[in-house]
């Protein structure tokens, strides 16, 4: 397999201002390899229990899931949340751990030589023991949440610096380092150790700092945003997915990799769940890109004014 | 003249957790005719006190001032503001119109043959009337705030009906439409009569509307911000000062005019009051300009995601 990713697969509860959907396929592995799908071939390592019945959409998208482990008198992940008009913020209802309470990822050889890897939102000592087991993969990236900067924050700096990408929001960013300026709390990230470090800034867009460069782009405007469950994951299922399918992972590649991420998560807010995502066809996902070109680009001076 | 500011002219008062000026100049005219100083002949229409002796900062940067009105037994409008450590938001300590409070905008012949014209924030009904002695500008812009939304949004929205492009912040796009999303808030701006409408996003950039066509750009990324007062006219006056720099206002110019607007609020804020961007050399103001190009740049797909 090109790319791995570890995370969570689970049943979401979602209510909006505009509706509400019961145990619909969420998790991050699940919105981060459908949305990599579109690219490069994926597989998720993770955990479900006898009640997980979403396996189709998983084939449907030729996702590898030799190591998504069953545990048949278990149950899947549950999470419940509620978003206000403010769909920026959203409030947990529950959170059942359930299967995922003892998560243990276990890597096959075949997915131990996958090429790329993604540690999704878990616990950083089980992320770095996934990276520990693939000490050649070609590039390594990472999420994480406010739980784990807050209660292990030790374990994830270290997970932090054995990575080549680390991407989070900015509410992170200034979390994780104690500076509220993003552009110096970036480059303390760095100095930590990754290549490149992504901050999402929701309806604002995104950008991408390396210890050469910077590289800001909006978000794709979105008149309505309906669910935005799973946009991060789903972000960096593009990003990841697009780099999978590259030869050459420089900093041209990683620029169009955050444009195919930001193209995927913008139609993934659109429906609740992976709805959308799942039935994106190419031509879809080239005329977003192409609608960020138009919507980014400006010509070089024609003359220096002086 | 080419182009003509209308606005205020101040001896401002800023306090910020990195220090305090006292009475230096400020005011909405004076941030934009420096800004626009350094892409075209500029005028002001505005009125000081007799204590007014900032005369040759004007003259120094060759700004017309025949329409700066002086009465000499009164005195300059002075502001007092404070900055806590999140800079995007002033307290106003006082406000003391004084000569301000009676301001009758007067136009010389020669003002009103300007190409370009531009509303500061300024009460809408004077707005409108300078806006209707100059019939044959070429291009009318306006910015506004949240007070004039409040307190004279009928006669804000007829000044707007008026004129080309509207320069407001997103706070101020939301208020003035009562629509939360920015999107939408937009299009309804648009429709009652401007050509475009720029909403600026502070340290998330700026975006640029028009009826066909959308384009964002990012804020200069910088790791520290001195002083923010008078970013927006700073902005505005290289948005406008480059424009009237130019032959065809066209979209492309349009664009190119929101990055040297861009660059000279990034310069604006590093320093107290006017004092950086007075400085400034048409290198500097250049590089920057490049820099915004390779910070947005990425490259077209080499082929098509299929």
């Amino acid at each position: 397999m090109s790319l791995l990713v570890v995370g969570s697969v689970a049943y979401d509860t979602v209510e909006t201002p505009f509706g509400k959907c019961d145990k619909m396929l969420g998790g991050s592995a699940s919105h981060f390899s459908i949305s990599a799908s579109f690219f490069t071939n994926v597989s998720i390592v993770g955990v479900v229990g006898g009640d997980f019945t979403e396996q189709e959409v998983f084939d449907s998208r030729s996702i590898g899931t030799n190591d998504l482990e069953r545990i048949a008198d278990g149950k899947t992940f549950r999470w419940g949340g509620r978003y206000e008009y403010d769909l920026n913020v959203a409030h947990t209802l529950f959170t059942d751990l359930n299967v995922f309470a003892d998560f243990q990822p276990k890597l096959s050889d075949e997915s131990k030589r996958s090429r790329l890897l993604f540690l999704g939102n878990i616990q950083p000592d089980l992320q770095r023991g996934v990276r520990e087991q693939m000490p050649d993969a070609e590039l390594v990236a990472l999420d994480t949440m406010n739980l784990w900067i807050e209660h292990t924050r030790d374990s994830l700096v270290r997970t932090i610096k054995g990575v080549d990408v680390v991407i989070i929001n900015d509410a992170e960013a200034r979390q994780l380092t104690g500076i509220p300026n993003l552009i110096k709390a970036a480059r303390e990230l760095l100095s930590w150790g990754p290549k490149a470090l992504i901050i999402k800034r929701g309806e604002y867009g995104a950008a991408l700092f390396t210890h050469e460069s910077y590289f800001a782009i909006p978000a794709y405007p979105l008149e309505s945003v309906f669910d935005p469950t799973g946009a991060g994951d789903t972000f960096a299922g593009g990003f990841m997915g697009y780099l999978a399918s590259q030869e050459k992972l420089d900093e041209s590649a990683m620029r169009r990799a955050m444009i195919f991420g930001s193209v995927m998560a913008s139609f993934n807010v659109e429906e609740f769940g992976t709805d959308r995502v799942r039935r994106l066809t190419h031509a879809e996902i080239n005329d977003r890109f192409r609608a960020f070109k138009r919507m980014t680009h400006f010509d070089e001076i024609p003359f220096e004014v002086k």
